[in-house]
């Protein structure tokens, strides 16, 4: 078989036809240096799309080591090739951690000087004083993340029949990944690093398919099963004990704007889930005001706009649905409303 | 805790009390040189999922390269370790557009020379000179992309109150990627270059979860926010100014064939969407004919097989659903319809 | 335009007017120590998120490793830089296939290591010749797997008019990555090789946002087309000739416990589709109980939570939407149930 339906061309035909030969060494002598000027004339237009003479932005990179070097202290022995030992584990975690702090601090210092430069007229060395506090502080806190995090990984164990043992969790589950991350990542943004915590949490959905606002307020225990789809906006307040599935978005509903037409930013827009609450995949619960109460168990691809009290069950009600038995010829069926 | 519950492996422990002692050597020695026959012939059946002396392929990592290099010329000093400067910048963008033009050259004349194998009677040097000539034609489309591009990010930053600045938009957001992505392969696309495009957006669809198909028209200050689980089909058309969220499918709604049963390819079979249209999450709009009229809004979950005139709101209903106040013991509440 | 809304960060202002200097000198030398006991400490509660003194486990870049030579192995030519020839294909796989054997081996082992710890009692050797037996029947799999995923990527060539040839489906496809590598990946499940079959599928589920379960059992010809959010579970059953559209779930409904209240764990939970189903985007198929009958097409966005007999179609109703004209001022248009 395979594939006897290739298309013709036209284009590429009519220039196989044509004589529309250039060659490509007067191009890189006289086409090159003069799209050269034209791109520097775009980058002077100055359309907030480049970044020259600028101070560092943080980079992408070394945000994604910094995270392997937090993922090897908070599980070790999960993620390296060697075995961990009772007699080596304190000298890894030490270059680990020295590691960390010595990158950390530069980004940080690379993104409080992009406040420095727009919002902030700051004192010399504030800068890279600031961000040698908030790292310390944040490198402070990892065994509290620990202590959560243990209790996520078990969250994920109980909540998820397939799971063989929480080992098998930390090493492959997307949860764990994106919780993680999101713990380190909000830690950050309540210090008000900007950059940083984003960069981070967009890498995590990058890699699972799971949107967390490095913003969100989320208890222990929490644990999402697939999650590719998943969407947690930046005001959401999620409680202890909550588990959702893939494709559950915890949304705005309203984007309230000033008298100029420019959106508030920082209004609290995304919902407030309790206690022990259950979220099935393809749920949509949006609103700032909206509270889904503690052990209200929330079914598949239910619609929320509005409170839930505690103790409830919300469910679709059987959907209306058409049946038929004969598939017509032309393959049409999709043609609901027909 | 942790995990008490790890199941028991019947045929490990089978295989334990056996003698079920196999020398890997012996296969090493024996073993691998029959299976490399078996290989070998099933190579042979030329059942079309190997490659074996007919040209190159298209390389999908020089793809990702090449991407690498747009994003350091599109926005300069955002992705790199050291800062750019009004001294070193034209250089630095000389030698990436260089890197660019010698790699992808390389790339679409192995895709041309694909296209010669299978349809065309090409001269000789034509794919390489082709390819010069696409390649040249793209490379001088950057500076309109950029501008392009940078309605984007201002769309991104104007329609997202998460957003802080159009820098925090450039350095993490999704839809960034994507759509700039998109934009580079739909130029390789409208010039008939075979494989490169749709490496370039399922690429970008893996690390964002969104897909756009090469062909689609999309038009000014587009933006994807959240993005996961977003399709743009082939033939899709997007007007300007249009925001779409995580889940919206722009999906085709019938398949035609032709008289021998086999799929018609080309045809449009993906819907219109004109200006200044929001389409909220997890929406279908399917069809070729389907067009959603200017100024309209597609709230979240509305199903749309049909044309919307302008200036319309869509909503879905408030749905039934069923609210109960106790929870079932066996946590069998999730069997609808029950 | 850009970013003229940044907001002011209270806390970074209050610390550029505090005196608030840490150096961070005393830290390195003095926090430093002081955190790293701490953290030792915590990794002595042995709170199972730790892994020292074990056995190793395996190693995920080990898995994607071995996955990329399997790649090389089952679409010959796809996947490399340089072209092979009928004479150097030979000596080629061969590399890849001892490669792979070894790199498996070590991996399995350590896999196999982990039972014996926690379930079996081993005689010396046996987790490595085991290892060796369960690598080479996977290994002797490979003709057999390349011939039903020869049927793979004539089926997403068939299934989607954008394809234009079936090496566009293999260079280019999410759904032959996740499908390849479910099929390797359930060899090793089907073997109780712990860990890696589920790090090999939640490796393809991070690049293409398809979760299929190592667990799931499914027949010849399989498409999923997008991809983005599918998931498939544990003991979902699936027969031949099966298409699949972004976004549709196979899903448990009921997760029964035991007397003690903790999940069983192996139970069939999923559902069963038959040979040449459809299953559009958006549809959600719960239940171990629940059949879809051979040659059923179940459109976008159904809700399944019991069996649907042989040659039916399954629509869901034009749903109840509103429809406006106006649109508010505050946008809160999406305030649904108003």
């Amino acid at each position: 078989m395979s594939s006897e339906n290739y298309s013709f061309p036209a284009k590429t035909l009519k220039a196989v036809r044509g004589a529309n030969r250039k060659s490509s060494k007067s191009w890189l002598q006289e086409g090159l240096p003069r799209l050269l000027d034209r791109i520097m004339e775009s980058y002077e237009e100055q359309g907030w799309i480049e970044h020259i003479e600028g101070k560092d932005l943080p980079s992408k990179e070394a945000g994604v080591r910094i995270l392997e070097d937090f993922f090897a202290v908070i599980f070790p022995g999960y993620y390296v090739g060697a075995a961990l030992t009772e007699s080596n584990t304190r000298q890894y975690v030490e270059e680990k951690l020295q590691s960390i702090h010595n990158s950390l601090v530069k980004e940080v210092e690379r993104s409080l000087k992009y406040l420095c430069r727009r919002v902030l007229r700051c004192p010399e060395d504030f800068c890279r004083e600031r961000a040698e506090a908030v790292v310390t502080e944040l490198l402070e806190e990892i065994p509290k993340i620990r202590t959560i995090l243990r209790g996520d990984v078990q969250a994920a164990y109980d909540g998820d029949p397939a799971a063989r043992s929480t080992d098998e969790v930390i090493l492959s589950y997307p949860a764990i990944y994106a919780i993680t991350t999101y713990r380190i990542a909000h830690e950050l943004y309540l210090r008000e690093v900007p950059f940083i915590p984003r960069i981070m949490t967009e890498y995590a959905h990058s890699i699972t398919g799971i949107d967390i606002h490095p913003g969100a307020k989320i208890g222990k225990d929490f644990f999402i099963d697939h999650g590719t789809g998943v969407v947690i906006g930046e005001t959401t307040e999620i409680g202890d004990n909550v588990r959702i599935y893939q494709g559950v978005t915890l949304g705005a509903m309203s984007f309230p704007k000033d008298a100029k037409g420019k959106l508030v930013r920082g209004v609290k827009r995304h919902p407030t889930v309790q206690d022990n609450v259950i979220i099935y995949s393809g749920s949509t619960i949006l609103g700032g005001k909206t509270v889904i109460g503690k052990d209200t168990v929330i079914g598949g691809n239910v619609w929320i706009t509005s409170s839930i009290p505690s103790g409830m069950q919300v469910l679709i009600a059987p959907p209306q649905q058409v049946y038929r038995t004969t598939r017509p010829n032309t393959e049409n069926w999709a043609g609901y409303g027909i």
